[in-house]
Formats: structure tokens, C-alpha cells, sequence
């Protein structure tokens, strides 16, 4: 019996593959210009690690972890987001004592959250994200929003929404927790039952059920924002300033709540409102987490990211039609009749590959026509011709692909030849 | 309390990870050239992928794989390896039909590994490697051993060896296998007890024991080469002939076993001889494995591939002292004095950064002569400097850090400089 994928995950292929190349490389780039360095942190951490960093409350803990043990008995879990592990390494690694702070990080990697499979959504999906830690200037989370909207914006996406809210300090989330509370209790037995057990561990959370998102006492709920006090007001002011000041155009809706615990102050996030793009439209989704790195046992820190999905990431880009410019032709196949111009073809294609061009010829012992078919494949600007005959003449036959002219060249030029025309 | 890295694990950070990125990329580009295309499987796979693919009676399987159960109750294992997703990947996406053979594809990401930590050895590490699917011809057995030296090559080591060996076809290992279990038979007592399972099993890797490895009789044990029919000593020495045409020096070594069950015909090691380089002087194993795609229920394809670790990499480079070229400098940093100037400074970073420029800023209210401090631990290109007063003049200073000349700049035209002198 053949054995087949794991459910919920993909393969990506050549064709495709290529594309996850270029939009990698696209943010990497950005992330080198704004002076963002990569962080590379384990597949898997300690379990605890999640449930203290993610929260116990969130879905993520409750219901999709791929937890397990080892064969030393150690409870691992695979990643299911990036910021708890890259705190971790941060406070292991002590980086707090650089002295050029903020420190500004980067990831791209595979994460795994045990959900149901479905169009979009996958058991294993690449996350790309951003942390900056250390700084507590408001100018820096616009910074944080501005490189996720470069990156979408360099790939030729128009059909963004960013949205912002502040869930202000702790001050101002326990006079909202209390109000949600007086809010909820009344009729919290029409809520599903996590709802329920939510009252008391964080009312908050509340407001992203995707049950209950239709209860008439979630359009009244007391929003954040009326119960932000000063710091935290003026805080969320400054953000949306330089958000105006680069240009970048903004909703502000106080609904929004993001799914994990430890965010505070500045949440946001960016959706694609392309047309067809499918009911789930948050494309990437970050905020602050002033007080993550003291859970970890660091010192105090403020703290902001964001993550997006590089999966979601080409869903926009196919439902706005956008096709990336990826980059597949061949600069030369050499094609050969005869086993002596075989076995010669096998050093020139070397060579060509030494001097950087990209080349190929054939293993598969096909016949001339069927090589030219093969380099046409490949769409090979150059197909090189070489017979017995040809060598003994130390020659080679040289094809312009786009022109379809023809010229023989000495062989001990040919190298030289063909990265001169490229 | 702190929680920790997993045991054998690493994070790879900021002024290291720069020197991960740079041979990824470096791979990449030999890959390109070589017409190899990227392939992307999951983290995690079936665990009968495995037990098949990998062999039964190998290390990994019986003694190193992360396996666990999801919440599906499925058994899955993280990769200890890539060739078997590949080749499920193959099959399952029936790339045998693409009209494009043979398959030439690479990966590189983390595998795993439950083994003792210990210098240059990791639970999970990083491989890359290439697999050719489709082609008999030994000139492929040559590309893809000439694919590995020239990744290290390009990186710039010299102190390297490269050892091939024939484990034969079917045929010949028949009888090399005779003759083993007639060798060791009579005094297999004195054997570990692995040895005498692996006796009736596959008595050949008995050969790559490391218990045993100094027992005389593994010295006078029956060497395969001598047990090669026709066809597969035919094979070898025309992959030792290409190997010479391309100026590849290499040795034959007869006891090559490599450890996984599925080799035939060619199989190679590339070691570092760097003095000082340690124990484990492997660097990267390869083989032909005609036959493995049929375990997976595909059509009769033959195959060869390497994987190469790129701790075991940096390693050689750290044994030969080279120090690769990686780029840190930053184009331009804006230094500010007083509140209007360093809003300003926000636009002023970004749209460099939109130009295509390196550019930092400071987020932590220093002082400008710290400011300038930090510009230099970043090694600034250029540092410009805002004030109130300057802002109101429209006006900028920007200094040379190489050479200390100073100009004022109009700020609308402050971009264009710094793009224009870089």
C-alpha cells in the first residue's frame, strides 16, 4: 500500500515552490532594510513553554497542540506560533544586555496547530513574522505595521485593510474586564461553554468566540477604548500619527481582540478585502506584549511583532490575479549525438554550471529531436549541438533559441561564448 | 522559573545565523545552475514511511526517531531524513509522468534525531540535499557527487576527500551477502548483540558497527567490490571515469557501507581532513537507490542523492579558518535632536527603506552623541543629523563615516543622495 501525506499537511512542488522562493526573499529583503535579523529557534520547545507564553485559555493550548514525549520523557510540543519561543531565546540568550536595542528579529518557519483541514488552512503552515524588543516608542510599532504592509505592498498587493485598536495597559484591561464581567453575568447561560469558562479566566476573549459572534449582547459589549486611561489613550494616539505621517490608511475598530493572552496596547491587524478571497480575510495579525518577557523570567521589556501566513499570503495574491515573476529559464542544453560527444557534454555542462550559468543536457540517452523538445521544456535560451564529428573538430554548434541563428565556435570558447551572449 | 532550550537543540542567532543564510543561499545557486528545483515536505510524516523507507533494521529507526501520536491517533514521526518524503512526494504526486526526467530536485531544512548530544551533533539538525529521479546514466551519478564538492568548493575548502565505493546490484549483493554470513558465522559470538541480529538480517551492516569496529575479522571481511557482476562493475567505473573528466579527485574505499538499507550501486562520503576537525569527519553521504521508489508503490525508477549537514559544514570552515563575507554594513542612520525631528526621522527611515537602502533610526530617546555610538556599532555608511533647527531650514547634515566629509542636504532631496552616493 502506498503511503500518503499526513492529513492537513502539503508538499510543495517545483512550479509552485518558486513562488514561496520569491516571497521569502522579498521579506527577507525588507526585514535587511529595516534592519530586522533572523532568529532561528527549535521545531519543537517544552510544552510549558506554550501554555505559560500562548495562554492556557486560548484555543491554541486547549485544542491544537501536537504535544508528546521524547524518549527521555520530556513533554515537547511543535511550535504552534513564533513569539513565545523567540522570547525564550531572547531571555536564555540574554539578549537584553546588546547594546543596540531594540532588538529586532525575524522568523520564517513551519508551525502546527492540530485544527480541521480546510480551504486556506493547514496542520503545518509557514508563519513569517517580526519582533522588536526593548522599545517602548510608539514610533516602533509603527514601524512593526509598516514593514507587514511593505511586505504585502511589494508584491503588487492593493486590496489591504489595516485595522487597529489599543487593549491599553493592565490599569485599563482590569476596568474593562470588570465591565465585561457586569456585562456578561446577567446572561452568560445563553453563552457556548467556553464562553462560560471564559467569564472568570478572561472575559475578553469572550469577544472572539466564533460561536456566540451573533448574540445581540456582543454588539453592546463595553468596548477597550472607552476604558483606556491617559497613558494608554495617548499611547495609541501617537501610533495612528505616524501611521498618517507614512501614509498608510487605517480603521480603527475597538472589536478587535487577537487570540492569544499576552497582548497589550497596540493589536492590528491586515485583511485582504479582495473580492472571493473566502471568509476568513486576516491575512496577518500582531500587537504589543509588554510584560511576555518578565513571564519568561527576563527583565522588563516591552515588546511588539506581528506574524503572517504565507499560505494566506498567496491566496490574496491569487484572488487579486497576481502572478509573481519567477525567474525559469535555462541559459544553455547541450545536446549531443554519438557516446564520445556524450561523455564530453558531461564536462562542458560542468563548466558552464562553474562559470554560473545555469545548464542542462540529457540522462535519459533521448534522441537529437527529443533533446531539442527537452531544452524547449526548459525554455533554454541557448541549445548547444555537439556529434563525434563535430569534437574531432573541436568544434561546437551554438542555437539561439530566440532568434534561431546558428554558429560554430571552437569548444575551448564555447564557455566563454555563451556567457559573453547570456 | 526559566524555561530552556530543548536539550540538543540551538538557537542560531543574529551574527551567526548571517553565515546560515549565506550557504543556504550559496546551495541554492549551485542548485539553480545545476537545474535542480526546490522541494518542500512536511516536518512530520507517517511513521511506516519510515519503517520502510529508512529500513528496519538501521539505528534511526529502531533507536532515534521522534515519534508520536496525534490527536487523530495517527503514529507519526519528525524526518530523521529526506529521501523517503521525497520519494513518497514523488510518487504520491506522480512527478514520474512529467515529461521532464529525470526529477532533479533538492531540499534543505531540520531533521531529527534522538541521539546523545555531543560536539557538532544535534537531536535537530539541518540537512541539505538533492535527489535525481529517473536516469540510469552514470554521468548523474557524477553531477550529483560534483553538486556536493561544489558547494564546498565554492565556500572555499580545500581540506576535503572524497571516497566512492560500488555496493552492487541486486545480484552482486546476494552474494557479497554469502559470503558475509559464511565470514562471520563462526565466531559471531564475539560480536555485540546487534551484530548477530544484523547477521541474518542484512549482515553487511555489520561492516559499519562502531562496537565492533576493531574485531580482526572485520578487517579480512569479504569485500564487496569483489563480488560485482559484470553489469555493476561496468557501472562504477564509468561513474570513476566522469569523476575523472571533471577533475574530481576521489578514492575508492570497499568497506564504504553507508547506514541506511537502501543503497546500491554507487555510494560516496565527502570528509574534511582539516587537522583538528574532530572525530566525525563526514560531511555528507550519498548513494544510488534504485528500487526505493517500487517499496513506495511506484513504477521501477532508478535514483541517487546526497544529504550534507550544515553544522558538519560550518564545522570544516571553523577547522580550515575561513571566515565567510557576510555583508552587515548599513547604508544610513538618522540621528535627531529634539521631538518634531525625530517624527520626522520616522518618514525619513522609511522612505529609505522604500528606496531600497539599509536604515536605522533611535527608538530608545538616547542622546546624540549615544545615537552616534549606535551608528557606528552598526556600522553606518553614512549618519545623518536632524535637529528642530534643521527641520525648520528644510534642511538635513549628513556625514560620511569613511571619510568625515559633512554636507547639508535639502530634505526633499535627502533620499536621492544617500541612493546616489551609495
Amino acid at each position: 500500500m502506498a503511503i500518503n501525506i499526513p492529513r492537513g499537511t502539503q508538499d510543495i512542488l517545483p512550479g509552485d515552490v518558486e513562488k514561496w522562493q520569491f516571497i521569502e526573499e522579498k521579506a527577507r529583503d525588507i526585514c535587511k532594510r529595516f534592519n530586522y535579523k533572523e532568529i532561528r529557534t527549535p521545531i519543537f520547545e517544552h510544552t510549558d513553554l506554550f501554555l505559560r507564553g500562548v495562554g492556557e485559555t486560548t484555543d491554541i493550548v486547549q485544542k491544537e497542540m501536537y504535544t508528546f514525549q521524547d524518549r527521555g520523557e520530556r513533554s515537547l510540543t511543535l511550535r504552534p506560533e513564533g513569539t513565545a519561543a523567540v522570547v525564550r531565546s531572547y531571555v536564555e540568550n540574554k539578549m537584553f544586555g546588546n547594546p543596540n536595542q531594540p532588538t529586532k528579529l525575524y522568523y520564517c518557519g513551519p508551525m502546527f496547530r492540530y485544527e480541521r483541514p480546510q480551504a486556506g488552512r493547514f496542520r503545518q503552515f509557514v508563519q513569517f513574522g517580526v519582533e522588536a524588543l526593548g522599545s517602548n516608542d510608539p514610533a516602533i510599532d509603527a514601524e512593526v505595521i509598516s514593514l507587514a504592509m511593505e511586505i504585502y505592498q511589494s508584491l503588487g498587493l492593493k486590496k489591504l485593510k489595516l485595522v487597529v485598536n489599543s487593549l491599553g495597559d493592565i490599569d485599563s484591561r482590569v476596568a474593562h474586564r470588570e465591565a465585561l464581567i457586569s456585562h456578561f453575568s446577567p446572561r452568560i447561560e445563553e453563552f457556548c461553554s467556553d464562553c462560560k469558562s471564559r467569564l472568570e479566566k478572561n472575559p475578553m476573549r469572550i469577544l472572539d468566540c466564533k460561536k456566540d459572534k451573533d448574540h445581540d449582547f456582543m454588539q453592546t459589549a463595553p468596548s477597550i477604548i472607552e476604558y483606556l486611561n491617559d497613558e494608554s489613550r495617548e499611547y495609541f494616539e501617537k501610533v495612528q500619527m505616524y501611521l498618517r505621517d507614512l501614509h498608510i490608511d487605517f480603521e480603527v475598530d475597538s472589536g478587535l481582540v487577537r487570540g492569544l493572552d499576552y497582548y497589550n496596547h497596540t493589536a492590528f491587524e491586515i485583511m485582504s478585502n479582495a473580492e472571493g478571497f473566502g471568509a476568513i480575510t486576516t491575512l496577518c495579525g500582531g500587537g504589543r506584549y509588554n510584560g511576555l518577557v518578565e513571564e519568561f523570567d527576563g527583565p522588563e521589556t516591552p515588546g511588539i511583532g506581528f506574524a503572517l501566513s504565507i499560505e494566506r499570503l498567496l491566496a490574496a495574491l491569487h484572488a487579486e490575479g497576481i502572478e509573481l515573476q519567477t525567474e525559469t529559464k535555462l541559459d544553455c542544453y547541450v545536446a549531443t549525438i554519438g557516446e564520445n560527444a556524450a561523455e564530453k557534454s558531461v564536462v562542458l555542462v560542468h563548466e558552464l554550471r562553474k562559470a554560473g550559468l545555469t545548464a542542462e543536457k540529457d540522462y535519459q540517452k533521448r534522441k537529437m529531436k527529443a533533446q531539442f523538445k527537452a531544452a524547449d521544456r526548459l525554455q533554454a535560451r541557448y541549445v548547444a549541438v555537439l556529434g563525434d564529428e563535430e569534437l574531432e573538430r573541436n568544434v561546437i554548434n551554438v542555437k539561439n533559441m530566440e532568434t534561431g541563428e546558428q554558429e560554430e565556435v571552437m569548444i575551448d570558447q564555447f564557455i566563454a561564448y555563451i556567457a559573453g551572449v547570456k
